[in-house]
């Protein structure tokens, strides 16, 4: 953790200081600001279609700037296009706290993944600007770029950069998915190829907060408008090859059969059984397989070859290592039952992120003020802030979105959620930046 | 059944007629004689790539006729290149014994699938010759046209035309699976476009018996060198549906799933629990799951959209009907607990056949005088007495093939086993022809 990392001696962040008594973001102009920010790459289906540095993406960002521009903000924009709009606070000698997320978009996306992150930002700053408040460290609202990776992959490509996971010369040779620029020649196009460092040592945060769909059913479920983000799943990917033999499907009696796609079959509900029964589905555990090729994929050839994708996840990284175990143990005897070959390739490792404790608290305790605070969550898909933690403290708040639904046209938060969430982000904020002035103050 | 079929009217084809005692087909002269039949298109891994009417299948037509015009035949060839070689017989009035099979492989194959049965007819002429016996009805060697259907799809061609499932001029019409030679061209430039009408009413058979490899491994395990083939199995095919609901593996609980290849999973380990627990297995009934598509196929996306490839098969098509009736009970037993959607839909039955009883029995007694009579077995692949029996009692020989393994370079019968099978043929064959003569003589 960074070294601007702020350790609460008390249990709580305390209570909003009150001078700040009162605050409150307006539902109804943030969603005028949400409407706004979809001007661009909108879909006649109520969707988004605005792909990373496409010219959408530059008309969304120009509004961007010009927007936030009118509460007092002056703007960097870095190597890799993240722009960040800070506005300065009593001590500008601190980085900004940073409130961000993304304007880019899937290409058959909806209105609130990443924008709703955005717009919330811009929120709390003109509840700064309409109280005039000057806030304590300066604030930056930032636009990740490219946090899609629809493309250009990977996602959380230039969080990622500033973080330190990937370089500027590899980031920027990233190729279109579907055509031949690179990420470099779309940026310069567009103008957004700046000047400023894209990294966190070069241009610093204090810490970083950011609003996000859920993008799954649990609040929506609990009728939870908000909800503080504790970290981020352990994830790990693996490759399973079965092998057993092909043979005629009608001269081939039922017990003379080696039938990898039988095997694969029962793997695949033993995997389901592992992690929806008892300990671990009360600690989060979640294992699917999605992805299966068969071969030969003859209806008179039983199957001798199955390759199987499996996602193993949990809060803990322990609770993964013991699903794999699991699963290991259970595919064994379903081969020894059969006469099957294994191999269980483990290929990807993303080990369990627990975000700031006092960032935590923060959202926390702002969440407790409008009583979001029945469920706690645990993210289970990757955000910019994955890559913000590794460097200073980050904490995220989730929104209710309908049915869970996210990357479709149908992705839905209410107003009142929406407003919840920026809430939660000025709460959380202010008293992140109170802790901060104390921390600094005592300092001195 | 066609109106040759003779009845019998005691429950044996009694006994061989005592002149044909002792009369014995030649194990080492049978495989001297599969060795000359596999001389063109072998492979160096000891199996044959002889793909209907390329130059090496012209090569062995030609040796055929050759071969069996050393034992007194002449020779008829239609339209679709079957080669009937006619032996006369007492009383040329009759059409005659059809003993057949082919002598085309698939293009990985072995030494024995079709050609075996081609041979074993050889045998017997050579023993008829060698004997100086002329059968009571002519008796025909037929080497069938592209009955692997390996290179002009579908199987059993040209047996299928002489026995009225296709027209000569569709037939004619069938391209090259890969490459654009129709069958006819081919026909033409190997010269085996014959002038005799291809069908059954203008080129009569008596009767059709074939000797084939098992292509399973029943015979194997319980080391029979042969066994009489009642019939063929009842085979039903259907595409199965299952619609469920994409979302994220990382952010949609366990609960919250309708995961469609969870469900198929499901459904295929209910498939086979149906046909290998209590009567159904007893009785042979066979299902199976070797085709499946599942949708998107990404890691991290729960599968919304899976289609199985269902095959159904029994004896009796009874007992086909009550295995569909269970599989879709139980799926849409697998659809309600998952929040699933299923199509099931069977496009393709081929009900059960019976091969002709006075036929069976004749080939049955012949097993029996060489002890091959522990096994009666029902076929579960197609072959050309598939479409004979439509028109002429037809029955079958199965020898032991190692492992069951077929349509491989590693297929393989011992010199006992095909002996064995030949043997069987001639047994059969002359206890029919003993029929044919008693039963001619007494409507004279």
């Amino acid at each position: 953790m960074a070294s601007q990392s702020i350790v609460l001696e008390e249990s709580s962040s305390s209570g909003l200081s009150p001078k700040y008594a009162g605050l409150a973001v307006n539902a109804v102009r943030l969603m005028s600001t949400l409407d706004a920010a979809c001007g661009w790459g909108s879909t006649p289906d109520g969707g988004m279609n605005r792909l990373s540095l496409n010219n959408d993406d530059k008309k969304v960002r120009d509004w961007f700037i010009e927007e936030t521009a009118k509460y007092g903000c002056h703007h960097k924009v870095d190597e890799m296009g993240n722009i960040f709009a800070i506005r300065p606070g009593q001590n500008n000698s601190l980085p900004p706290i940073g409130l961000g997320s993304h304007l880019d978009t899937q290409p058959t996306g909806g209105k609130y993944d990443g924008i709703l992150g955005v717009i919330s930002g811009i929120e709390v700053l003109k509840v700064l600007h309409q109280h005039q408040i000057t806030s304590y460290a300066p604030v930056a609202v930032v636009n990740w770029t490219n946090e899609e990776g629809a493309r250009f992959p990977p996602a959380m490509l230039c969080s990622g950069v500033w973080g330190g996971a990937f370089t500027v010369p590899w980031a920027h040779a990233r190729a279109e998915l579907e055509g031949h620029t690179t990420l470099k020649e779309e940026l310069q196009r567009i103008g957004y190829l700046g000047t400023t460092p894209c990294s966190y040592a070069a241009n610093p945060l204090l810490a970083h907060f950011e609003v996000h769909i859920e993008q799954g059913p649990i609040l929506d479920k609990a009728e939870q408008a908000a909800a503080v983000v504790k970290g981020v799943q352990s994830i790990r990917w693996y490759n399973v090859q079965v092998t057993g033999r092909e043979a005629h499907t009608g001269t081939t009696p039922m017990e003379s059969r080696s039938d990898a796609l039988l095997g694969a079959a029962k793997m695949i509900v033993a995997t389901n059984q592992i992690v929806t029964e008892g300990e671990l589905f009360e600690r989060g555990g979640r294992a699917t397989i999605a992805v299966i090729n068969s071969m030969p994929q003859s209806i008179n050839t039983i199957a001798g070859n199955v390759r199987l994708g499996l996602d193993i996840r949990a809060p803990a990284d322990s609770d993964v290592e013991l699903i794999e175990s699991l699963c290991k143990k259970r595919f064994q005897e379903v081969c020894d039952e059969h006469g099957l070959k294994m191999e269980f390739d483990n290929f990807w490792v993303s080990p369990a992120l627990n975000f700031d404790p006092t960032m935590v608290q923060c959202v926390r305790d702002s969440c407790s003020s409008i009583s979001c605070n029945g469920k706690e969550l645990v993210s289970g898909a990757g955000h910019d802030s994955v890559y913000t933690s590794r460097k200073v403290p980050t904490a995220m708040i989730f929104v209710r979105c309908r049915d869970g639904v996210s990357h479709n046209p149908t992705e839905y938060s209410r107003p009142e959620d929406c407003a919840a969430g920026a809430q939660v982000l000025l709460g959380a904020y202010l008293r992140y930046d109170e802790l901060v002035r104390k921390s600094t103050e005592a300092k001195i």
